[in-house]
């Protein structure tokens, strides 16, 4: 019997979730549920309804887990301590200060209700954590290092568009390959904001705006820019719809430590990711993770639970057997 | 109170424990127990005891987790379903094809006498198994490769100094660049045997033999080396002494995958190591994974288990608000 799959929400998230649904031929999707009138909404499915959110209570015991694609900023932080009534939820609500109070909220409403919740799944937080975790508690004498992109940084793109005379603009945060070497190396070192990121943006003046000003203005500004070193390269409307779409990302997590009676020897941890698509990956993430959310809940181990919580079978369509036989 | 910890071996794996005891604030060697004459055997640890096997007996309920540093062509096979009667076991049996049977003898012990096994816990089996699982439940669609080196392979060097008129010899399987790269491309190449690893060997000859005939033998030799390109290195007993007793290791897992409606998006998960020393690094592993053991023992959560098994959170010993706090 497929694990019914409901998502909230339809934006990039939601759509990399529907995509993924068709990658496991365990799970099905039961509805997709939308704050927007269901007539606007069309997904890609065939034969599966859009219901509107203020119905979803019709779906209680229809669903086995709800996918929760809204924002960190104001949707999660209110959707999954709200929808854990109801249903098995999963998020991935990404604002790293504010996961214990959220973690708080959402655990003690799964507790109450007899559910379990998945909380801050995906790349970062998510599986950037859980390499962090383990490479922790294998080296614990060492540094951690990690780096994001080259990808698009929502914020700082935000950011750029709203200094005058921008029209349009996309930020790239890209690692610097020296210090990438560097860690790698072994070498332990000791690295500043700046020696880490680039930031590289792409801007749409208007017309007659002053692009020196431009510059200056995104390259002194403080917190986003101020901090890095910044290229600010201007294009054209055409170019930046035909180049600056995309929604690729990824990073790189890093452990270096030492071991041996006197710290005689060095060991690198590394991890990568280099995604054409941010949000389909984080989608397959939450998709592996839905069903471990299934299995809990089938053993009435209920709360809420982090990517740290869960035994890595359970992420797996196979058997014990098959794990131990073929992968291990 | 700490973890109190046996170790059954004295080899390089179990003085890489006995260093990582050090590491861990919360764990405490109780006892190292040989099949040699334990007045022979030196630790490193003031006021531990080394203990005679036929006497560990004596240790049932002094020791929490028994960490077993035998080798998996002969003593594993025999020793964990054997010590699983009288304590909670760790091992790091890597004979890949023969887990399954490894699992059943182990499970049926530790079940029947209440206690807690972990089989196959190091980097291959271990991280190499976990970033492949988890890989593989994120990207149902993909392709899976595993690269070793540069290291030395022990199976294969005493292969060498097998040949004929061979006084020493160490051979170190090494990645190849430029697979390496076509992988990180993201193009699913298809790869030969040839073209992932070379095998690279160093030589010490007896004086007089017959140096082409060596090199010929070896290159030729079926299914060590025939597969292969190999290159053969003759030197002297005083460089072969000064340059090739190390115990470096390391390797690379990827796994690359398509997402999208139409498959139109491509992503590659990278995992490797860089290690100084295999055997410090593979007992890092097991004491982490010994922690976990200490636990499901408390829970009575008993049987045989594997890195597959253990919520990731069960390694540290930090606690889940710590954790969600600093590592999420």
């Amino acid at each position: 019997m497929a694990i019914k799959i409901g998502i909230l929400g339809y934006g990039n998230l939601a759509k990399g979730v529907e995509a993924a649904i068709n990658q496991n031929a365990d799970m099905e999707l039961v509805a997709v549920f939308s704050r927007r009138d269901p007539s606007t909404v069309t997904i890609k499915t065939p034969n599966v309804p859009v219901v509107s959110v203020d119905d979803i209570k019709d779906y209680v015991g229809k669903v086995d887990v709800m996918v929760l694609c809204g924002g960190s900023a104001t949707d999660l932080p209110k959707q999954t301590a709200e929808y854990v009534k109801l249903f098995n939820v999963i998020d991935s609500f990404d604002t790293h200060a504010k996961i214990p109070e959220h973690y708080a909220k959402v655990n003690e409403e799964a507790l109450k209700n007899n559910k379990v919740a998945l909380i801050s799944c995906g790349w970062d937080p998510g599986m950037f954590s859980l390499t962090r975790l383990y490479a922790n508690c294998i080296l614990p004498e060492g540094n951690d290092y990690t780096f994001w992109g080259k990808g698009v940084s929502q914020g700082h793109s935000d950011a750029i568009r709203r200094v005058p005379g921008v029209k349009n603009g996309k930020q790239y945060t890209c690692p610097v390959d020296a210090a990438l070497d560097a860690v790698r190396s072994g070498s332990n070192p000791e690295l500043t904001t700046r020696q880490k990121h680039t930031r590289v943006c792409y801007v749409v003046a208007e017309e007659g705006a002053d692009k020196d000003q431009i510059t200056k203005t995104i390259v002194e500004m403080p917190n986003y820019f101020s901090d890095y070193d910044t290229t600010v390269n201007f294009i054209s409307e055409e170019e930046f719809m035909a180049n600056h779409q995309g929604m690729a990302h990824g990073g790189f997590v890093f452990r270096t430590g030492k071991t041996g009676w006197n710290k005689e020897n060095n060991h690198v941890i590394e991890y990568s990711l280099k995604l054409d698509s941010n949000p389909e990956f984080t989608a397959s993430v939450l998709l592996a993770y839905s069903r471990a959310i299934y299995r809990l809940a089938d053993k009435k181990d209920f709360g809420c639970k982090t990517v740290f919580d869960i035994a890595p079978a359970l992420l797996s369509p196979l058997s014990g057997d098959e794990l131990r036989a073929h992968l291990l």
